[in-house]
């Protein structure tokens, strides 16, 4: 047995340090400390790393994280929450969120037309500049036809990266040909946008969420090893690990992925797919037998900075061979 | 100032009294009551209601009480998460789900082919039969289409009706002609058998999540006045709430949803949408500013069964008035 | 293994009714269900049962419900923390709690002088004079002394029958020989009330927490088997707990409690106490390892008084029997 | 408005750093930002500052973070759960906390006799040793004394500088002459231990926790200002604020505590103490209306090693002038 060695404080610690002085301790310290061991150990085993982005992270400051996992190949496939992927838009345009306080009068920043995320406010008008944006991008596309979602923000994110103003999740995206799936487009900015433009301009695209699928298992198939980190739970939680359910469609029966990380604040003991741990989802097989797994009892916005500090210290050289992707869109996925 | 009136234990005491006696107490309990008020009111005053269901209720069994609610009109309009259609599906073709224990051993289960939903059990064969049952039901539907989910879950009501074992929430609405949308079908088993029927079978229907937006909006825009109901959060909240930003689409200003229930276990801290306030959604307006709100902080097994058995019994008359659709469907709704 | 059955929705359902149609169900309402299963069979098994009281129970509504547990010996003692036990006191001087709101404006509230208990609010004025009571009171007890905490609240029990206006917890407690401790009597107004008497009148009255340790050990060796019963953590349930570790100084190896329930809204990954499994419990003996447990993750408002009232209603003759105390308080206990 | 400011990540981040990136952000990671910016004030301005512990904080790892607070005066009281000075003495004995799962086997750690803390173990012979210790040390005081806990503390703190194999919480303080206050000493195994001591060696020692309190309202009476800190609420979060209400006592009108941190994952809308807001306090003046103050939903072997760490780094010159106490046991306090 390993004794629990108290957390020492010191002049000058680096967060790498303090995650290893973590590993030390126990509760959800041990847990945050463990899943930085557990990230690098997908990144060495060449493990390709689907990430789950829910909640409203982008207004809580984690753009440039997310930016910095995509640059560096930190992570291979991403699948958002719409409202993650607007938010980001908003600010590759220049648009920006701002600091407010939990406890603002609601009513009056109504009046004053801000919408309020928690603590972070957004102008009304401003956000409706973005949705005009996308009502426009989307006008621009080919018409009548289905695009999956990750080829609708895939040619967001090459649009943008010629108009927007600053390095995003999208444009970082589409440089680095690093997929973003959405499995609930319709619920967020780029679905009412989309609506809008079929009403009033009398357009016609459609999502075709089901091509995600398809490319889901597809990459999910060609991978030698996967692993998963879960921002939260959500649709792209059960969206990842459904894959691992049908290899099935390509004759490959998958194990379950190898490695999952889950930063989440939500519990068990309320019966929903957010919170289970992992054990739950090996009764499914989507995560293999001997998976390593950690669930962070954190808020992200706490967890995931630090994580990634620390992984970036660690572990420069596996950053500098993963700057290639894992698979190629286009090639290894057949039916794209 | 009102008194707190401790609750009086009574022999023989019924639902409905249980209610009223909450009443009289503070906490999460007069929420509870207070919720059920909220609901007679939205009922009385002949609201359209939306309801939003999150979480395995079906597996938890909530099915019957969601029936209820159907075929007495309760709610108007449902937007609720695959999974729990697909449990409904599952039970409707005559399987079950088992009461399992949230510490069984998860390998043990995988080595048995059981699937663990927390304390619930589910058999992979079984539900490998009615994914083949989605996957037969959307091959024998025209190709090349694209429905949007109201469409097709409405259409997988009716063959059901036929065909199914026992009423369920598809059969019901369908016969109700109760709107049902699902925001992210593609995160689901509906979605994984429509891509398995297009890799196996060369079928190739699409979801069309845009369709159901402007449904949704029309829906909110036709109604005189709206209310909302929230079990969980999820997907459901966000789009339910999304249609009172977009009645400029149809050159309408809406007013925000003027009653609001959410039954929830989740907390505003974290920053997320699925547990954030009425209060900060009505920094959006998506909830009017005078409405009349209440989150009960409580698992939705518990406190759904008491409201809707305390509503029954309080609420006969309303009942049988509301009956009839609040909305005509393909009339109101021109574009349908 | 047993079918998950839907909750059926009924006309007139009595809350008996109500508690048996949630074990069909999953998830806490299933926990609810058994908890009620688990606390009949303390009461048919002659069980010592020990009930922990933490949270502001009575301000939120539930004195009616522990007087009746208390008159009906459905515990037979009562571990508290000091502030449930002054809030009684409170009431049974015939003062109040009020309903608010827990977005009252706090800074106003303070210039009105009244407390705030989230949505109760309490007046400064009148728990002032409550706390007098207690300065007078114990300035009236013989001084010099060491009182458990046991006899102090039997003594004020006794004292307020002859004055209080209302049947409360400690005038029930006091006629039914029903024994109350408290772990903590300083963290409340009881210590505070004390404090100023010894400052301001010059009394000196101790309270004797070790005594009520020696007690509590003792009623846990004569009784042939034990129960636990907690609404939510704190105090009272390590209190209860660490009893049974304590046999040895009577020369008696206790095996653990044999049932246990808990009422809680905390949760295990925080590694405290309060929210710890029974499971744990058992690595420590302070719960046996086949004793019948269940945690309720809910809100006490809400699952106490159904407990109670579905309690009722089953076991007439059962409580009938139990109105005599399981142990004689004075005479099992030898150094009383 | 400020702008929400994307966490950039960067190699060789230091803790200090990395807490003010987090003062860019919002939800949880701003809250910890400002946590360390009220602590930083409290320091500057020579508040006296109260710091409840709650929590096994000691097996989780924070004993070096706690004696490292004591030795650099970054705080001024502590008021402690009994299990935690327990925990620490048990380390000070040369013992240790053995990283375990929270997945163990319970039945299979009774049979090898290992207590489980959440994710940590503790061997039950060991345990025992160390209550023996207590018996020992207890008979060894003036027995037919009534201590208050500070005494206690004090006492064992300064019986352990001789015998200690490491410096810990309790001779940190001792050294210190920083004052520990124990709510609750029964409610641990100081309690079960006098209790032991008594029965069975006829020594007869008390606690007099009214001392305590008078003590407490006396230290909040004589510091010009006053903050308190806590980890988790409890017995000590309501100890340390009751504290603000009793002035009368001494003929003195406090104001409330000035500046307040909690580190929790508590929430407000069960009712309870431990997880109510600052604005709560208001209500009680328990807190002054213009308070600095923040919560910080987090657990704190995550967040307070982070503030302890980014606290040294910054105020290196105001440590050093804070090591004096903000005053002086035994002078201002004139009944010690």
């Amino acid at each position: 047995m390993k004794k629990v060695t108290p957390f020492p404080i010191s002049q000058g610690c680096s967060v790498s340090e303090l995650v290893q002085k973590m590993a030390g301790t126990s509760f959800q310290a041990r847990n945050l400390s463990r899943g930085v061991e557990i990230w690098s150990q997908m990144l060495e085993g060449e493990a390709t790393i689907f990430f789950g982005l829910a909640g409203a992270m982008i207004p809580a400051g984690m753009r440039h994280v997310m930016v910095y996992l995509i640059q560096n190949r930190l992570i291979d496939c991403l699948v958002s929450t719409g409202a993650n992927l607007f938010h980001d838009l908003h600010e590759t345009l220049g648009r920006f969120h701002w600091q407010g306080d939990a406890r603002d009068d609601d009513r009056e920043l109504a009046n004053s037309k801000l919408y309020r995320i928690h603590d972070v406010l957004a102008s009304e008008e401003e956000f409706g500049k973005t949705e005009e944006f996308v009502i426009d991008f989307s006008s621009a596309l080919e018409q009548d036809q289905a695009y999956s979602t990750r080829e609708f923000f895939f040619l967001l994110g090459k649009a943008l990266s010629t108009q927007g103003k600053e390095e995003g999740i999208l444009t970082a995206a589409a440089k680095a040909n690093l997929p973003i799936y959405c499995p609930a487009p319709g619920d967020s900015v780029f679905g009412t946008a989309l609506a809008a433009a079929r009403v009033k301009r009398g357009n016609h695209l459609l999502f075709d969420v089901i091509k995600d699928i398809i490319e889901m298992i597809q990459i999910d198939c060609s991978a030698p090893s996967t692993g998963v980190i879960f921002i939260g739970g959500g649709t792209p939680k059960n969206f990842i690990q459904q894959a691992e359910l049908c290899g099935y469609i390509f004759d490959k029966k998958l194990k379950g992925h190898e490695y999952a990380i889950q930063i989440t604040t939500d519990s068990p003991q309320w019966g929903g797919l957010s919170g289970c741990t992992f054990d739950e989802a090996r009764s499914w097989r989507k995560i293999a037998p001997d998976a390593k797994t950690v669930i962070i009892n954190s808020d992200a916005t706490i967890a995931l900075p630090i994580m990634v500090s620390a992984l970036g210290e660690r572990i420069t050289k596996i950053i500098e061979n993963r700057r290639k992707p894992s698979f190629i869109l286009g090639r290894d996925l057949a039916i794209l």
